[in-house]
């Protein structure tokens, strides 16, 4: 890292997403840790792994080079237990694709409905030097989809932790308190605020 | 281009892939061209995009920087019009993750079997240029998987060029008379064999 105290952005940090609903769960996140967080909508490289960790430490070299400021990119994907992992790290294009419906389709007379959110945050210096902040969340996959918050998957989630209710049932804030992607943005907000610590 | 009558590796083309089934096929399909193939297991970049033209290109550049000789990559995918072209470009990862059973479940119930497999051959020289050959084949879903060659979605596929078949069902020889792939690989073969005419 060359950051560390001489970092001149003060606690700001660039977030590359052209996904307007992850921007406002980090903004809220991090703003509990006086940290700013500004959008950048930069295409950065994405590249095919089952493993998100992969997938975000490229994309994240990629970010930092191209807009030449330290950020955070954010990767996610629901890994359903019966489905081996499926969609995982291709959650987004599957729900595109066959959405709601073709997971829910796909579990048609399953019983094992056990499955988990999880979240990589990589941050990149202009160097190129990488870290990264895991956040999961256990839960199952309902019957049916229930509703309206959040996005992708989130109507079909319901975490363990808050049985009952789905992620697309919970506002921003409840979400927050559990979602596998803030747990990843306060493991980076933590560590990013340490970075301007006398 | 820099290759053209200079290209010193005679009718000789490498074939980045881990997959022997398409080295199998690209082999005999080349062979009636003079042309040798060499697999060459070289770990490249694949990127996520709707477009399988972008992964193969994207790839073929990676590998001959890497390996510092010309190059081909394929790519493939199998579209289907009633899941709005999934698989797609992710149909290897979809195939290990759920298999012909998934697509078979999420097209339960469903009429409309139109379905189509392309091929991108993506070929790059040494000094990052590319050319791209595409190649695709139309037909159906079928209700249950049918034969035991090929690979992949194969068995589930039956071109409407010989109803009543699947890929599955048929010879290397018979499967590269129409396939997506065969299709591709034999225009680069005609572009690659002027290469080196008189």
């Amino acid at each position: 890292m060359t950051l560390g105290r001489a970092f001149p952005y003060g606690k700001l940090i660039f977030f590359a997403t052209g996904n307007m609903h992850k921007f406002n769960e980090a903004r809220r996140v991090l703003a509990e840790y006086n940290i700013s967080v500004a959008m950048v909508r930069v295409k950065t490289i994405e590249i095919q792994d089952d493993d998100i960790e992969s997938i975000a430490e490229a994309s994240a070299i990629d970010a930092a080079r191209k807009i030449n400021l330290p950020v955070i990119v954010e990767d996610a994907g629901l890994f359903i237990d019966a489905l081996n992992g499926f969609p995982g790290p291709y959650s987004s294009y599957v729900y595109r694709k066959i959405g709601l419906d073709g997971i829910l389709k796909l579990l048609e007379g399953i019983e094992n409905r056990r499955a988990r959110f999880k979240s990589v945050v990589a941050f990149s210096d202009t160097d190129g030097s990488v870290k990264y902040f895991r956040g999961f969340v256990e839960g199952r996959i309902t019957r049916v989809a229930r509703g309206y918050g959040g996005f992708g998957f989130d109507p079909i989630f319901e975490p363990d932790e808050q049985p009952g209710k789905t992620f697309g049932e919970m506002t921003i804030e409840e979400k927050n308190k559990i979602s596998h992607r803030a747990r990843a943005l306060r493991e980076f907000a933590k560590w990013y605020r340490d970075q301007f610590s006398p």
